[in-house]
């Protein structure tokens, strides 16, 4: 059996907490927290502290915090001999103290508080310095993935930017649409099957493939209507230099 | 029983003819295509014309064609004692002759010639001009959808609108993360259940609340190391006024 010490009290921290808590062949042997009030949702369920200096020995240290956080945090794991790994997409391995046995452990998805995720189907990208921590690494987050994959730190930090277009920005694309029809008295929710079919066709299709609209069929009537109809100035900077980048990509003249 | 007359052979017209097709509640007599070729796929299942001077009676028109040619088309119906409605998100009900009695039938909905889609939950936007006509038309929209809703033509073009952030441009954020990982030789499909989780957690979720990521965590450190790691200067662009635009709507100075 695999014991981890999990040190961090965020979203990440809590998601995996509750991972590894269901499976039977990893043992959590202590969660770390800044403060007795973060250490409140653990605190009857495992054995914690906030005295970075009272962690105790296991085969692997779970780092979830911020990401700024994390050399300062791992200064304090000094002596230990399980292996360290942190749990972010866009900072590198070689962050951690050398005289560890160092590796990454990065699930790539989002998570929020109060919403529950599936770990099997998340990939957990994994990295380790020394081969010989792979087999352990991997046999921890197999443990609660059916997904897990070696990258390096060049191709987690590609992926992380990626995902930031992926994620991130849709989801700020769903928020203007949210505001646009606000703004005009029509209910978002008769969005949502479109927008849940544009996710399903890039299940089969290449999004190059699956583009639609105004701006792939080249229509300048539409286009011009719709930057006449935006009400806000930064909506028409956005829907602009979208429109643009779209028709470039199909190879429209401007 | 509905009779209906289909004019068109696109995508939309397509999956229309098919799930009415399906219903037996609604007739087609007739589907015009504007050559003997573009008629291939519904010749063997239908009474089919390339002439316009020849289009038969029936309770509905269903115009399903190209927005700029919809006025055009629809002026060959002159004398048809029917209800003719077209099936565009942007042209207003006025665009169809006045002598008629008119109409739209908006499905909202993003149609590819190979797949299938489900239309009882796709909303269908209808609008007429004589009120006595809406019993007939929700009558028909109701055969296949579930999600019948009477909007006017205003409302109808912000949700045309709406729909270009919500499904094309979340489509091209896609089609940038997918660009980005293949550059990078990583695997675009790793981004498939942060993709999903994304667009689940907007179904309970306000897109507002839902927001993730360095930008909205203000985060200029990464936002930074994010900019300098695109390659190509039309990404960055993208990059940096969504980032800004997201920075914004969460009231951090900039």
């Amino acid at each position: 059996m695999i014991s981890i010490v999990i040190l961090g009290t965020g979203n990440v921290a809590k998601h995996l907490f509750d991972a590894f808590t269901a499976k039977g062949d990893v043992e959590i042997i202590q969660l770390y927290g800044r403060s007795q009030n973060a250490l409140s949702y653990f605190k009857n369920q495992i054995n914690t502290t906030s005295d970075l200096s009272n962690i105790k020995e296991a085969d692997i240290y779970i780092i979830a915090i911020s990401d700024d956080a994390i050399s300062v945090v791992s200064k304090f794991l000094a002596g230990k001999k399980g292996l360290i790994v942190h749990t972010s997409g866009s900072i590198p391995m070689y962050a951690l103290p050398n005289k560890h046995r160092r590796g990454v452990f990065y699930p790539l998805q989002t998570f929020s508080a109060n919403r529950k995720v599936d770990f099997k189907k998340i990939p957990i990208c994994i990295e380790v310095e020394n081969e010989d921590d792979y087999k352990l690494l991997n046999e921890l987050a197999s443990a609660i993935s059916d997904n897990v994959i070696q990258l390096d730190s060049d191709q987690r930090k590609t992926l992380h930017l990626a995902a930031v277009f992926a994620n991130n920005f849709t989801n700020h694309m769903y928020h203007i649409a949210h505001e646009i029809c606000i703004q005009n008295d029509v209910p978002f929710e008769l969005l949502l099957p479109l927008i849940n079919e544009t996710v399903t066709k890039i299940q089969d299709l290449s999004p190059l493939e699956a583009q639609t609209g105004p701006a792939r069929r080249n229509d300048a009537g539409t286009l011009d209507k719709h930057l006449a109809q935006l009400k806000y100035k930064k909506h028409k900077k956005i829907y602009a230099l979208l429109s643009k980048s779209i028709r470039k990509t199909y190879g429209k003249k401007l």
